[in-house]
């Protein structure tokens, strides 16, 4: 067995921090000169997030593929359009193999709101993604067959939230 | 109510996540130009981690105060005084007022091993921490006066690891 594997990490559950920590590895990655490429589903095209910042200068690829979240979506069939054509380009990004790191944020929803298959998604991956390529994937509700394939599967379970007691987002912390 | 609110935010659980859900913020924060400082306790002086490389890259503040995790020191007094030398200076740092964004990372095993006692610790914050400074304070076994604190509070869950499987830690995902 080589030291060396591309792993498959899946951040989920319904608290903060499944993309955050995603873009943690982004951060250390880039840290260690590694090729990085982040893709993001169902996110606003026209928000200015802070990571979106920090990529531009850092000239990390970001690709953003959505329209926004399916539950503020005002075109639904729009919508999984544009995430199905999402999963195409991100499908090129894996087996082109110029990257080290990618991220397929909010992907999990593109599987549990059944607008892709997960069982084929999931043998796509298994027959296409190369070996030394490490993937995240991140969103709620996993299914069982993306946690079966995974190496490192994380939930990330509310506590104690701010908006529980009025308190806005705060620019910079949370997006 | 202002809009702008200094969060205190607290990542917790035995699963991964939790400094990488920070450097996450971290991230986003520098995108938007907030002046950042991250405090590591227990972590080895020695290491060569991507996110420190990253953080040496990106000019951001990194101060590292222990000499390993508990578990591997080989001189507990020497652990211990350290870690509370390290409280003393992330006090500093919390009351100069020079940082938007302030991290503690792995923090929490101060508390829980009684290094520091965490009703007084929490106290101190109340009384000194600014107003508009975000604080995240990150490690296992967050004490239950500090998750009274806290603005936002997640647990981060192990639901696979590839440790379990015999994969060993990847550069740049996982350090």
């Amino acid at each position: 067995m080589s030291e060396r594997k591309g792993l498959v990490i899946v951040n989920t559950g319904d608290g903060k921090g499944k993309t955050t920590a995603a873009l943690g590895v982004i951060f250390r990655a880039w840290g260690r000169g590694m090729k990085v490429c982040m893709i993001q589903f169902l996110k606003h095209e026209g928000g200015s997030w802070g990571e979106v910042r920090a990529a531009e200068k850092l000239g990390i690829d970001w690709i953003k593929t959505g329209d926004g979240f399916t539950w503020t979506s005002r075109d639904m069939d729009e919508t999984v359009a544009k995430a199905r054509h999402g999963w195409q380009a991100a499908q090129e990004k894996i087996t082109q193999g110029r990257y080290d790191l990618l991220v397929l944020d909010e992907f999990t929803y593109l599987m549990s709101l059944k607008w892709i298959d997960s069982a084929e998604t999931v043998d796509w991956l298994k027959a296409n993604k190369p070996a030394a390529l490490h993937l995240i994937i991140t969103g709620r509700d996993a299914p069982p067959e993306l946690i079966d394939y995974a190496d490192l599967v994380t939930s990330m379970d509310k506590i104690k939230h701010p908006y529980d007691v009025g308190i806005l987002a705060q620019p910079g912390v949370e997006f």
